[in-house]
């Protein structure tokens, strides 16, 4: 079932006094309702939250969805970020792989497992994240879940719809296109490892790992400049690239000196003595968005040009291997 | 990301050699390769498992989507359900929210979360019987994600769409009404009633419980029917119908000798000396559907008239509150 359940008419009953109760004391179905007064109605929802499930009028009739689940210690830490940090960052990552198919995201549905024992503010807090997050992108949470577990495990699927354009996919890239960035490369793992060093400055990478801010427009923008290829940055430039290269049959070199660290990006590498290359290369959790055109694409300026498109396999810096950690890998 | 990563071409390859293999030992992609090739291509699918989100090609735009989580020795238990019984029960609820919208289920999308040790023939059962239970409701998996995590915990989400009818909402029965179900109910309670006496006879309740069968087809089938409001019994029958009862502003009552418990579960009954009338009524999870339909509707043998909808609030049985427990409830 749709676990969150309040129809409308409750989105008017005063909140319920939540300061240092307990989900457990709030109980199921209360705490559905506080998440649920969170949530803006959706304006595409023929049925919205509250029912065995939601139904979404679409304009386009292909649509798109993703899903991922986000464990505790694992993908986040609460002594880390803060709940509302955690609904930003579950909405933005499964935001930005319907915004990798050149697709608008519309919805989406969460579900959020929990100990009895979890403050009531912090189920709340992820749920005003989820919503904030899901406004920027434009879309709406349409459904979820709740449950009890011994931590916190959330699950986050994402819908969205084609915009007239066609999907674009892993796939498609071809010898000779460009490859091109839009959003940010290497803030968030600069932000981590900060914090990791027990640190919380430079404060932009750290808010950047907190909150990854993925370009959603770039998504569409893309499909409608005849990207031949498109894949969400999450476990890192060169492997995200290497998926990309995978699926297409084709060899992708990035050109290291177009990879421009920015001002918060170097600070943080010089408190730590990293080297912000390497963030930019194998850190993922920005949500940029990777895609290849044809030579010659009007690409706009926030579409940076990274690289080139080549006949082999494999991603190459430089033309040669690059040495470092291509990027993230579960039970690894 | 949608971490279920595999094209089309990952279907030709020979299987990993899992036997004794834990999916820390395998590693996530080739955890995911190994799930992939469980599950049968989804013809409506644009882009099927694989890249970053899939596409789906619908025929109605109004999608049907709900979402659940499941987690580990709360939902269910891997000493009284088989992995794919445990996937099959996962896509089940699921599908069973959509098909009572009136919906026909079309996709789903799976996460799973579990220790590295977990043996790979666990997570490749489950998909087996996620795919068996999608086959059997006519979808199919088309994405997921997996990752690590101390226990199992199970996200599913499916989709479905229209038929041509309007959504049926818990909030549509009207006084003069019949109150009739599809499905079986009480069996799966009276399973769990079984396994927690540490017996698996009666099988049929046992299996009831292991792997529960919706009526899927009785979903859009009520829709056209003229069904005012429609709810899965996944809770309990008294407290799904109280769900319907609240959402419509309606009594419902319930007729207790309409209620005839089938042989297996008058033979549960008899080995534990319970009672059938309280497994049917307070027992969830054998995900029957339960509709209200205008009074002269011509209502198909396999939806069993079971009361009444009146003026009021509330749901009784036989025009008394019932004095049991009226179902399951969450951090409770």
């Amino acid at each position: 079932m749709s676990g969150i359940r309040n129809g409308p008419r409750y989105r008017t009953q005063a909140r319920p006094r939540e300061a240092g109760i307990t989900i457990g004391e709030l109980g199921e179905f209360g705490l559905i309702d506080a998440i649920a007064a969170r949530m803006p109605a959706a304006p595409d929802a023929v049925v919205g939250i509250g029912d065995d499930a939601a139904v979404l009028r679409v304009a386009d009739p292909r649509i798109v969805a993703t899903t991922d689940l986000l464990v505790q210690d694992r993908h986040f830490r609460t002594d880390w970020s803060g709940p509302d940090d955690v609904g930003c960052k579950a909405a933005a990552q499964n935001l930005a792989d319907v915004a990798a198919m050149g697709a608008v995201p519309n919805a989406l549905l969460v579900g959020l497992a929990a100990p009895p024992d979890l403050p009531v503010t912090w189920a709340t807090g992820f749920a005003s994240g989820l919503a904030e997050e899901a406004g920027r992108a434009g879309a709406h949470v349409i459904g979820g879940d709740v449950s009890e577990a011994s931590l916190i495990m959330i699950s986050v699927t994402a819908l969205g719809t084609m915009a007239g354009a066609d999907p674009v996919t892993r796939g498609g890239a071809q010898p000779g296109d460009v490859v091109a960035v839009a959003g940010r490369l290497g803030c968030s793992a600069a932000g981590l490892a900060l914090l990791q060093a027990g640190l919380d400055e430079p404060a932009e990478p750290v808010a950047a790992h907190r909150r990854p801010r993925p370009p959603y427009p770039a998504g569409p923008e893309a499909a409608a400049l005849g990207a031949t290829s498109m894949i969400d940055v999450s476990d890192g430039l060169l492997a995200d690239l290497g998926h990309v290269a995978a699926a297409s049959g084709v060899l992708i070199d990035v050109q290291a000196s177009l990879l421009r660290p920015d001002g918060p990006l170097l600070a943080a590498a010089e408190v730590l003595g990293a080297s912000p290359l390497d963030w930019m290369l194998s850190g993922g959790e920005d949500h940029a968005l990777a895609a290849t055109f044809p030579p010659g694409a009007p690409l706009p300026a926030h579409w940076l040009v990274i690289g080139r498109v080549y006949s082999g396999r494999g991603v190459r810096v430089d033309g040669t291997n690059y040495p470092g950690q291509l990027g993230w890998q579960h039970f690894s």
